[in-house]
């Protein structure tokens, strides 16, 4: 299937435990048709959710994750404990997310084809899972009414922005990640549909500091079935605002961010980029869409295609961010994550703006900020910089 | 002057640049007052509050750090600007907790004493500091409406638990613990009784891997001048509860975990350590009284008594957490923060109940859980244990 606008083909299909696999093809003979990567995977993979046999060696049905209330915080935390039951975890220096080796019978990771351009499976071991036929209903544990549990369902993504394992998605060309949006768009809509999601975040954990272990360059989509803490807030404030103002919060704060100046790291027809008045990590940056939209899913194509060369210049500058000027060529990999606030799939959709939040726990070169006690504890955050010199760096970064 | 009902001498005096510092004492001839620690500081610092000279030479007044209201969450978020304007700062290698070396005309560190118990001082480098005569108004920077700032006042202290920079809360005697409990209470009923203080958080961080290059055994205190936002979720989860019901939340989860049973550490005649239903981190434990309390002030010296050898023990476990029970005296140093809830001075203190949360990001020996796009980015965690895991190993390392 060609998705309107974007010159890219969508295929999709199913790998050997029941997973969807889908490629996002741009280039030839795959976009036009007059080619189609492997859709077979004839691994010996059992369905995935067949019963399993736990360590007494008894079969039991499988279960999937569970979520349980935090009662004193009201937050939704998943456990894992699923993951308990599996045995079988690939080895450490394995990267399932290579193409499969021309020639071989299948892949050793999770990819059929030999290449690709863009491809996106659900995670083998999700945090997050709907178990067809389970009940969703919520039970009290222990038949206490304080201790609230229910099926995690949801679903858990990966996203691979490149065949190369070596390369990073600010490598990659504006033709490819202009289908690395198509297909972030394409998963909140998709997963934003099903009955039992609440919100899509599409995200990019990047770098070693923050417990990445496979370098391959990919990034993460979690349906979740519920609103994150984070979201929450967001919601709060925004709709305060609104009953304040009758104004939309986020477009007042892009706008007074356009007014003040100082803080605007990068424009373009369709975008701005700039770093929050009250950013919070030593380096974080903000991309928003000068028109207000709640999702990916409502960019026009136009602002697709302006979003990709404007999100890559962010990332060629990110890199540089803590290099040395006077050595020519130097680079420090910023490890970062990337977050895309979207409105969730119901809630909030009237008051929530779509944005990129780019933020790294890097101070300096090797130096690192640690979310301890104030953190941790307290989800409260103290920055050791300021937002205007980040700002300031960011600006002098400019070709 | 003796503190009542609990056998410690309190002496307080002030550094050469006008920070406090408190001798908690329990030992002789200190505590009697047959001796007094040293309370003179002839080191040359300058007043904290001098002008200083910025990058261009000119000498300007002083400025504190700036608290910005970020209005997308609705936190408030320190800016630790004022510290660029230091220029200096202790040599990596320095112990500036260490006591006096005998002698010396004055310590190479903060603490005049060649010796002491338990001591608190103001951090030299705070991240949240009250200027004295500055005004404590907020502002719109910019000249725009939502970009809130005011200083960042209040108070940062630092409580050294030990003379002997090798050692570790764990390892001081229950007279010691009970010197510490007594200095907490101290701070928090002097901190929160200044007019700024919105919050008072009594914590320690242990452990390299959350950032802690300092090792000798120390905690913190930060008097806030604002609710952080994970007590602002407790204050809302609770009142919530006690209009639904008209209890107490934090009583009732006590009570519900002391029911169900499976997941209590330890019982104590008046507290009680358990692992909570929903516990978010690797290694989680919680310390309640039985008795409803909003802060450690509110503890009576008999509770307090209690309360040493109880967190003792439960400090003796967390080492042995990951330890290999086969190999007689193996240990894993666990790094952990310790972080005490109390209910802030003016709201929710009828709905707060005191709670000591220990927790570790260490998931295995030397694996640890990384804070990435799914916790940085959308506060919302994700466990890859139970709390009926963590409890039942907790409960297996009773002596």
């Amino acid at each position: 299937m060609l998705i309107e606008g974007s010159g890219v083909r969508r295929t999709s299909t199913r790998l050997a435990d029941g997973r969807e696999l889908i490629y996002f093809d741009d280039s030839e003979p795959f976009v036009s048709g007059g080619a189609t990567r492997r859709l077979d995977d004839p691994r010996p993979l059992a369905d995935r959710f067949a019963p399993v046999a736990g360590e007494d060696g008894v079969e039991r049905p499988f279960v999937g994750p569970e979520l349980r209330l935090d009662v004193l915080t009201g937050d939704w935390v998943p456990m894992a404990s699923h993951r308990m039951n599996r045995t079988f975890l690939p080895p450490a220096d394995a990267n399932p997310l290579a193409p499969a080796k021309p020639g071989s019978a299948y892949s050793d990771g999770e990819i059929p084809a030999e290449d690709y351009d863009v491809v996106v499976f659900e995670n083998r071991f999700p945090s997050l899972m709907t178990v067809p036929g389970a009940s969703a209903e919520p039970w009290h544990a222990d038949g206490e009414e304080l201790f609230t549990a229910r099926p995690a369902t949801g679903r858990c993504e990966v996203i691979c922005f490149s065949p190369d394992p070596d390369a990073s998605l600010k490598d990659v060309s504006p033709r490819r990640m202009r289908t690395i949006v198509e297909a972030w768009t394409d998963r909140t809509r998709e997963l934003g549909a099903l009955p039992e999601v609440e919100q899509v975040y599409v995200f990019e954990n990047r770098g070693k500091e923050i417990g990445v272990t496979l370098h391959h360059p990919h990034g993460q989509i979690y349906a979740f079935s519920y609103v994150t803490p984070r979201t929450r807030s967001m919601i709060d404030q925004a709709r305060a605002h609104r009953e304040r103002t009758g104004r939309l919060l986020g477009r007042d704060a892009l706008e007074a961010e356009l007014r003040a100046g100082t803080r605007v790291v990068l424009e373009s027809e369709h975008w701005v980029a700039y770093v929050p008045f009250a950013a919070r990590w030593p380096v974080e940056v903000h991309l928003a869409p000068r028109r207000d939209v709640p999702d990916l899913p409502a960019l026009t194509p136009g602002e697709k295609d302006d979003l990709a060369p404007f999100y890559l210049e962010i990332l060629r500058r990110l890199d540089l961010f803590f290099a040395d000027d006077d050595v020519p060529g130097d680079e420090v990999t910023l490890p970062y994550i990337a977050a895309w606030h979207q409105a969730p799939v119901r809630e909030g959709r009237e008051d929530l703006r779509l944005h990129l939040q780019v933020f790294s726990v890097l101070r300096a070169r090797g130096r690192l900020k640690y979310l301890a006690g104030v953190e941790s504890g307290m989800a409260s955050w103290v920055s050791d910089t300021t937002p205007e010199r980040i700002a300031k760096r960011l600006q002098e970064l400019a070709r």
